[in-house]
């Protein structure tokens, strides 16, 4: 039994879009976003409310690029962190889409987009979206404080990411960015408890996602242009670096969402960037454009997610986690 | 564009098991659960632990059902009501099995098995396994207040199922319950804010997804043994029936796993069960076995969902919901 899925019909990403609040503005991906408010506010009165907004925005830019060619999709699969994943609800019901809600915390994106793959691999479907979001102020309420407590955060804490990302694939063969393998993660418990340092509890499970892959691939990690992970921020990214190393596996070509989407030198965001919208934008703003253009022609992609609650950590529970993985390859129109 | 997708290869049904507490033990059902737990605890300190482990024991027994056969499912699907969906992550860490988390409320075991079909209809995947669960005391603590501070119910309100139903899908053709369409539902707000009144958040959702099926099928609610929802309840299930009336569609072989579940004159349960719980017990432990018998050979199954959060309704928003659809039919070996 394979973990690891070759698609016969691999589905073009054909468009994406990202929007982002102040703070993902003034990262180095800031120009990256199709739009970003610098009021982190959407124009609505309440956090999970602009969250929500921030999904139909993104859906909607990725919708109006001219390569999405006006062509409704079939259905959008979408998730988040707030709790019953409302922002996804409330943000896309509007839409008028048939709707599939995922949860997969912070791996949502690379779920969703795993998800849809599987669907348009069937023939059945032509054409679907995926969206994913997260919002700092309607995260910190939920899992920690309200900003508004001014609570300390320790320095292994990754930053929410405010911004949604959008993605729309489809079953035309025009060149571009294609999805062109799949693996579904499975949950790994390390034993961490630590809910200030999510990435010590996730890279144990995207480990287990990689090394799963190039065995069954016989693929080495030097075979890729990027190994992309979706938020293990600094301390993580080190930890799934060593724990490679350990295994004999050089991922010297890793980079991390949580990584690239702040300036950690200059922006206050302790371990870098976290959230179902730290991998969703940074894919959808920076590195599927890469990949349109050819500068990056194969890739893997794992999105990775903490799935405890806050009720669990109250309850001395540890944090299990999960990474699904993507391989995304540039292919010309055939 | 048709929202109504036949599978060329429908998926079988192989094996399903229910678990519960008291209260559905109790019930007219009773004697389909594969476990009951009078405790409403399986063994666990917190009712949050408890509807995981539920979750863990009901897939455990479809797995140890003879027609299951002994063959591990490549993934499983699963999706509950807890924040974070906490009950799948936990409940199903031990399992090993690669993890796809879905959110749609109550509607979720149908959104699970519309996944699965479509994940076998690929014919990637030859075994899938699909998970959910809700449980009285959690979803109460979560949504309302905890049961020791014994609130007062409103006569609308509906009793969420303790319990958890599990299914195994398989690609193999050696007759039994074939699920044989799908159709993804849409969002649909139809303005409630009543978190007491799901069934008629609820209802809504269910008629536009029948009114889908019977346009695009061509087919009529006569030519169905059973047309099933998941759990509207009493307030839900008659607005259903009259507003399908309205539209022309007489729903007379209507019922609703809410219904069926409970005594309401015995058990005081108010408007019917609800929970993502009640239409995965139901059909899992009641209505697969007589499809597999023979007894029901053709029938529609419409989980619904509530989309609301609490944070929602405390901000007054209306409660957006949805129905997934799947065709069951019983069919001999080819």
């Amino acid at each position: 039994m394979t973990r690891l899925k070759k698609l016969k019909r691999p589905p073009r990403i054909t468009s994406s879009a990202a929007v982002g609040g102040r703070a993902e503005g003034e990262g180095p991906l800031g120009g990256c976003f199709a739009y970003i408010d610098p009021s982190d506010r959407f124009g609505m009165d309440t956090w999970e409310q602009s969250e929500a907004e921030s999904q139909a925005l993104a859906l909607n830019f990725a919708l109006a690029a001219k390569e999405a060619g006006r062509i409704a999709p079939e259905a959008v699969i979408a998730g988040d962190l707030l709790n019953q994943c409302a922002s996804s609800s409330y943000g896309l019901m509007n839409s008028g889409l048939p709707f599939l809600g995922v949860f997969g915390a912070c791996s949502t994106s690379a779920e969703g987009l795993l998800i849809a793959s599987l669907l348009l691999e069937t023939g059945l479907y032509r054409r679907l979206a995926v969206v994913s979001s997260s919002h700092f102020c309607s995260a910190e309420r939920q899992f920690r404080s309200p900003v508004e407590y001014g609570g300390q955060r320790a320095p292994t804490a990754q930053w929410t990411v405010t911004g949604s990302g959008a993605f729309i694939l489809d079953a035309v063969d025009a060149g571009g960015a294609y999805i062109t393998e799949v693996l579904i993660g499975k949950i790994v418990d390390a034993g961490t408890k630590d809910p200030a340092n999510m990435g010590a509890a996730m890279a144990p499970a995207a480990l287990d996602t990689f090394l799963s892959y190039f065995d069954e691939s016989g693929s080495q990690p030097g075979d890729f242009d990027l190994i992309l992970t979706g938020d293990l921020g600094r301390e993580g990214s080190k930890l799934l670096r060593a724990l490679a190393r350990e295994s004999g596996r050089d991922l010297s070509n890793h980079n991390d969402c949580g990584l690239m989407i702040y300036d950690r030198k200059k922006q206050d965001v302790h371990a870098g960037g976290s959230g179902c919208g730290c991998a969703a934008t940074v894919l959808a703003g920076h590195v599927l454009p890469a990949v349109r253009r050819g500068e990056i022609r194969n890739m893997l992609f794992a999105a990775t997610g903490a799935l405890m609650s806050a009720d669990a950590v109250k309850q001395g529970l540890t944090i299990p986690s999960i990474a699904h993985l993507l391989r995304i390859e540039f292919r010309k129109e055939q």
